[in-house]
């Protein structure tokens, strides 16, 4: 059913309108009963009868062929599909073997008195229950008729109950408080991600932010205390698929909390609001270090639905005389590693080894290699000529390998290493699950908290220099603290994510709230210029409150409750991967006139300004 | 107490922190009981105690004295007012005569044992309870102070329970989905006050909606049925005061609804989502026509809690020979109408007529004329020798005149003397209630329905062409329907604004679902091109169910509901009136660097040009 069955009992879907019912409710207890119902026309048989549709459901109405309801007769014979009808008439039972036990409504139909069309639907394109099966461009175009699909009535009414449930928790449980914080706010520093809005002041730009963060601060610092939003946030990044230009976060801050606390909340937070539906979850969620999740699945989002993890067998390797692995080993951060994929040799093809080494040779630049393990409990590999029996043997048990199976193997720098083995472990179960296995039951939720990353990581673009591995407000593990002002690449955060089958589902952090402490990370540390954040370093020396908080993404949490392919899916109006509405054309050209205001010129780049004086 | 009541008993706020109480909960019955408070130092008294505060009260905690807890005693000391503490002590009563009645927790004091400066405070330029005496510029700029204080408190936890209130009676009583629309999006036709985001892509910009208008009418043709969103919606006014360029709206949208059926729906929202500690309201509200609100009370937001109705004397005057009046009532629409100012003579001074009738003149270039009903029951007026007896008691009978009562009277045009006079009766409030008189009881909550507003209006720049009163998408009253294609200035709308205590809170109207009406009304009636609006239209012909909806104000009900000054006292980080944050300052300026992307540049004005050039 569309509606969560706790939340059905309790709504009244027909408070406030003309119909008595909705499609999707009437049962054999109705029996006798005169109804009016208002739908869209799913189909009609021969002027015999026709399927009403409404978002709870379809219900059957009879057209009476009597000459004295001629006129309702030829109304409801000549609506065409999905045009949208109120109808009044009688619960009547079907007859015997007229039953249809699939639909819930299937032990009724209804006899019809009086029916008027309350707005005639020209021909569509296409046919409403075919509409889920076009190109995903035409649903988007015709997101009004998509909308109609059980899929997206589905979608949207479990995201909307669900944050409901998570609202219930927050603000009548424990406390919190729901603050609007503003969309149009200041420039915050290396905020290349942010939109801009000019403001009428000439030069001045307002930006939309990409999370509240500054604000959930202050909040805090403003003795709020207990704080959540479910906020819209800005990001842009351009095109990129399955990402979103705007989104939406549960966002969240608490005064005097640490880390468990924060975990806390969030474990009884999404345990309070997850649908009945769906298999339900097990609290408090497993944790593990960033090392860890590194060392073991060479991602910082394991999907730990599954095993194939990675296993270190540089201590086999050490002793041998294979050069590249020599090579790899005797480097600082040097190591052998291997994944091991159980019966692989039955499942998998050449041509997908090839395919898995192709792609880590050109993502990565990494050579890996495949190993076999026969029938006969003989290694088949390239270099099994340089292993002794006793290094096989050892390598057999380290991997824990059996007949058939098919271990892949890298040897670099550690980090490295792990992030290749960590791809070919998800590339590898995506292989197997075309042949038809199950490695990642879809209908399981394996939450995790990843912690103890690190606070600082070299710059991308120049190693020597430190940048935020989060963001700057992040807060020192206590016990690196004093780290900090020795050996800031050294430190670790008190950053944690949040994981639910290998996605980042949420992250957070306790923060910084000693002032000093905020200028140094920013001054010394990040080469920041600290007087953006002048007003942040101004709050926390007027009494901040030691403080953390998280935020969810909530349409990625939603999708996966959903089973949706695509946060598409779970969104009403989404953007495509370009940014584009494509429904209303947005985003659109607009006059220079409509800029004025704003003291704004397009910068034609040099082509389109050309193209356009001709 | 700041926590409305019912939630109160609900709501655990010391779950997941270290703290067992807050400051404001303990009380005789804890007695006894080992406690940790977390908060800040309002007070501190010769190191002999201190008052700790938190967002839900104060305590009074006790300084140990003895020599084992010099240490304690020294932190405490040492503290600076507004630091950050937590305390471990006991219980105790308060020694009989030194109990306080006045504070909720003032049966009781805390003997510390333990405490903490969790982050120590500099001096403030200002102590916190005499924040609220200070500038409003000073406030913003500090508004993570300014939040300290209990009535920002208040405020915002009033909102965020009010607003929790109504999610629970529109989701999980009735059914509606809470449904997140884009804000980025399309300009709309005529959108003058959308701010506009630039894309990536040269010269195509994204547009924030003044509303989700498009939006929920999209939802209702895709089947979601009822749908709301508490939704952020942008305005770009320019500078003015009691405006946000960023508000909130209570946006609804339902199919297969009447003009009573919205009403009875949000009658029924306020009341449930009424606070406890307010004067009750009753439903339902009363109604009244756009004509009877603009002819008794001179505009379309009647404040209902006082009388001084505006009453049309025209029948007195049109046999007399007073040339002015003759004036007026000769033209078309023509007319003399007049409010009574009970006891008048009494309260207002020669000087507050001057200033009504220069009011009066400046703002509507109208004559206004005072007369006074004398103890002996004559008339005092400009023109009293061109009244005879009997029409000075028709007069006097019409307006229910008494001795000593003030008669404010125009003449002219219908509407601008309504206006005028609509006018004249606040401002006489005013200066009633400065004089001490309570005419409009502040704790009194007066709703009322304005319907039947005109459908189009002449536009101001040229009359001879019509504007939507509203909006384009308003549906013709059904009475009026057929003189749409003949006489579209005389169509009355279904559009209903919500109005309390003479501010509108709310306005919506029932929809226009037929495809061809729409396009007539934009292409025939108003002159735009349809174009612009061709995804609703052809959305139209889809199978568009019959809709309405409504939307309410939310920072401005939180607002007359608080009996808070202006909205900004109900916003946690409001803009100034000239659309500034005066905290981090924005908007800034930015680097021609940062606009690159974007294929923008500032046009700067001459001035600005010139000044930068040198």
């Amino acid at each position: 059913s569309l509606a969560l069955s706790s939340e059905k009992r309790a709504s009244d879907f027909n408070s406030f309108v003309a119909r008595t019912n909705t499609c999707g409710e009437l049962r054999s207890a109705h029996v006798g009963q005169e109804v009016t119902l208002c739908g869209w026309i799913q189909y009609q048989r021969q002027g015999l009868f026709l399927v009403l549709r409404d978002f709870q459901g379809l219900t059957q109405i009879i057209i009476p062929q009597d000459e004295a309801h001629s006129h309702v007769k030829k109304v409801l014979y000549d609506a065409p599909l999905e045009s949208v009808v109120r109808v009044t008439g009688t619960v009547i039972s079907r007859p015997p073997g007229q039953k249809n036990p699939r639909m819930p409504t299937g032990d009724i139909e209804v006899n019809v008195k009086t029916a008027e069309v309350l707005n005639s639907c020209k021909k569509l394109p296409f046919e409403i229950k075919d509409f889920i099966k076009k190109s995903e461009a035409l649903r988007m175009q015709y997101r009004y008729l998509d909308l109609r699909s059980f899929q997206m009535q589905h979608n949207l009414r479990l995201r909307s109950q669900m944050v409901m449930k998570m609202r219930e928790y927050l603000c009548n449980l424990h406390g919190f408080v729901d603050v609007e914080t503003p969309t149009l706010f200041k420039r915050t520093p290396g905020g290349a991600k942010e939109f801009v809005v000019p403001s009428r002041e000439p030069g001045r730009f307002y930006c939309l932010p990409q999370s509240p963060q500054q604000f959930k601060q202050l909040l805090m610092v403003g003795g709020l205390d207990r704080y959540f939003q479910v906020a819209r946030c800005y990001r842009d990044e351009g095109s990129k698929p399955d990402r979103q230009p705007e989104f939406t976060q549960i966002d969240i801050e608490m005064s005097f909390v640490d880390q468990a606390g924060i975990r806390r909340l969030i474990e009884g937070l999404l345990q309070y609001s997850w649908p009945n539906e769906s298999s339900p979850i097990t609290t408090p969620f497993p944790s593990m270090s960033y090392a860890e999740a590194l060392a073991e699945y060479g991602t910082d989002k394991p999907d730990t639905r599954f095993g194939m993890k990675i296993t270190d067998v540089s201590d086999v390797f050490r002793r041998t005389e294979i050069g590249f692995v020599q090579n790899a080993v005797n480097k600082p951060q040097g190591s052998v590693k291997a994944i091991c994929i159980p019966q692989g040799v039955r499942h998998l093809q050449n041509k997908d080894f090839e395919s898995l080494k192709e792609s880590a040779k050109s993502q990565f630049n990494q050579e890996v290699l495949h190993l076999i393990l026969k029938p006969d409990e003989s290694l088949k590999s390239p270099f099994s000529k340089f292993l002794s029996e006793e290094q096989q043997s050892e390598l057999i048990q380290a991997l824990k390998v059996q007949a058939d199976d098919v271990v892949l193997l890298a040897a670099g720098e550690h980090e490295k290493v792990c992030l290749v083995l960590g791809n070919m472990r998800l590339e590898c179960a995506n292989f197997l699950e075309s042949r038809g296995l199950v490695l990642r039951d879809p209908t399981a939720f394996h939450f995790l908290w990843v912690v103890d990353f690190p606070l600082f990581l070299p710059k991308e673009e120049n190693p020597a220099k430190l940048e935020s591995a989060h963001h700057p407000f992040t807060a020192p593990h206590p016990s690196d603290t004093g780290l900090l002002y020795s050996e800031p690449a050294k430190v670790r955060s008190q950053h944690y994510d949040l994981v639910l089958n290998g996605s980042e589902i949420g992250g957070g952090s306790i923060r910084i709230h000693n002032a000093e402490q905020q200028r140094f990370v920013l001054e010394t540390v990040l080469k920041e210029d600290p007087e953006l954040l002048s007003h942040l370093l101004e709050a926390l020396k007027c009494g901040a409150p030691p403080h953390g908080g998280i935020a969810l993404g909530l349409d990625r949490l939603i999708c996966l409750v959903a089973g949706a392919p695509s946060i598409r899916d779970v969104i009403a109006f989404p953007k495509s991967f370009k940014g584009h509405d494509l429904m209303s054309n947005a985003p659109d050209y607009i006059t220079t006139e409509e800029l004025e205001p704003y003291h704004i010129q397009v910068a034609w780049p040099a082509a389109e300004a050309e193209a356009n004086k001709n």
